[in-house]
């Protein structure tokens, strides 16, 4: 179908759909309404629809969708079809979780391999390779690869930022906690776990305190 | 210093300049001002000048904060200084790579163990436990946990959250990339890693297209 524009509040109910149709038993019928995907995740039936409607037409009147055909809708309006590589520079504790973890493939990402400030090349303890920053460049290049994953100290992150732009990397994943200037047409996707935690144990406090 | 209410975006930006202040080494000056701790991170001298205000009173005219009193003051605020007990319920790929990973004791966070779908007790590759869900009420109670980390599939999400609810949780760090509906008191803070993932992609499906 025609691709349309979409915003980043439908992109974001999107994986949940995609998860709750994958985890439907295959013997379970082979069609899905609208109403019953609203009712199974708990949201609004005319959200759903309209969202379903911006990323498949495969959708029948008093019938729904083809539980087969709306996976694949998704997951190919997602590019979860095309797998993407990408490389991970910092592979500090949580560099390496993030590239010893194997359920990212899943959602088409595909981490080649990490690099940090090392004479030479260390493994990870599930065996993933970790190469010397001087050898990033070349890599890249050999490599077209257009992602990263930004697992470095916040200091240090803007300055690993501006060398992989010159690596062309066209997308960040940036889990750093601090703001990335990049220049127009980078996109920079901010993870911040450290903030999430921070809000979190904010409330706690909160409740907490108001029970003293 | 008296608490004062804080926006999210306040929160946000937080422990962006305590993992800087933490990078410096230790042999620099012990002062510093909101002037360099802005250029350091990229930042407008007026925000930073506000956020410190915010957590610290220790800021003196023309010298800036001492150091480490502003770590502590950061840290403190932060609440990263009282640890708090999380459990995590959904022990697949991605909840054991949480339950693995050893960085989040910096930020205060400590996993006592982790529950999912077993007849009996098993472990991690890091030796962490994980115990079958039928242990999870009397887990709770014993520990007094307030805080629980959830990342079952996200059909199963908001069964598992009404469950904690019902032990006790106060605060809940989301992975399933679904709503979950929670009774006032509750934070729910969502993590999405697939919705993250896909708004890269989609960045790049659209750079591809543009060079066509």
């Amino acid at each position: 179908m025609e691709r349309k524009e979409i915003s980043k509040s439908v992109l974001k109910r999107l994986p949940g759909y995609l998860s709750y149709l994958k985890s439907i038993p295959e013997d379970a019928t082979p069609y899905i309404s609208a109403t019953a995907l609203a009712n199974a995740l708990n949201m609004g039936e005319v959200q759903v629809r309209k969202d379903l409607a911006m990323v498949s037409d495969g959708g029948r009147p008093k019938v729904g969708y083809l539980r087969e055909s709306l996976i694949e809708d998704i997951s190919q309006f997602l590019g979860y079809d095309n797998t993407t590589d990408a490389i991970l520079v910092g592979a500090g504790k949580l560099g390496q979780a993030l590239l010893d973890y194997t359920g990212f493939s899943a959602y088409g990402l595909n981490i080649l391999a990490a690099f940090d400030v090392l004479p030479t090349v260390e493994e990870t303890s599930a065996g993933r390779h970790i190469y010397p920053m001087d050898q990033l460049e070349s890599f890249c290049r050999q490599n077209k690869v257009l992602m990263a994953i930004i697992t470095v100290p916040p200091s240090h992150a803007q300055r690993v930022c501006d060398r992989l732009i010159q690596c062309g990397i066209k997308a960040v994943w940036n889990f750093a906690p601090t703001h990335l200037d990049v220049p127009k047409g980078i996109l920079v996707q901010n993870e911040n776990m450290a903030t999430s935690l921070a809000v979190l144990s904010m409330h706690l406090q909160a409740q907490i305190k108001d029970k003293k």
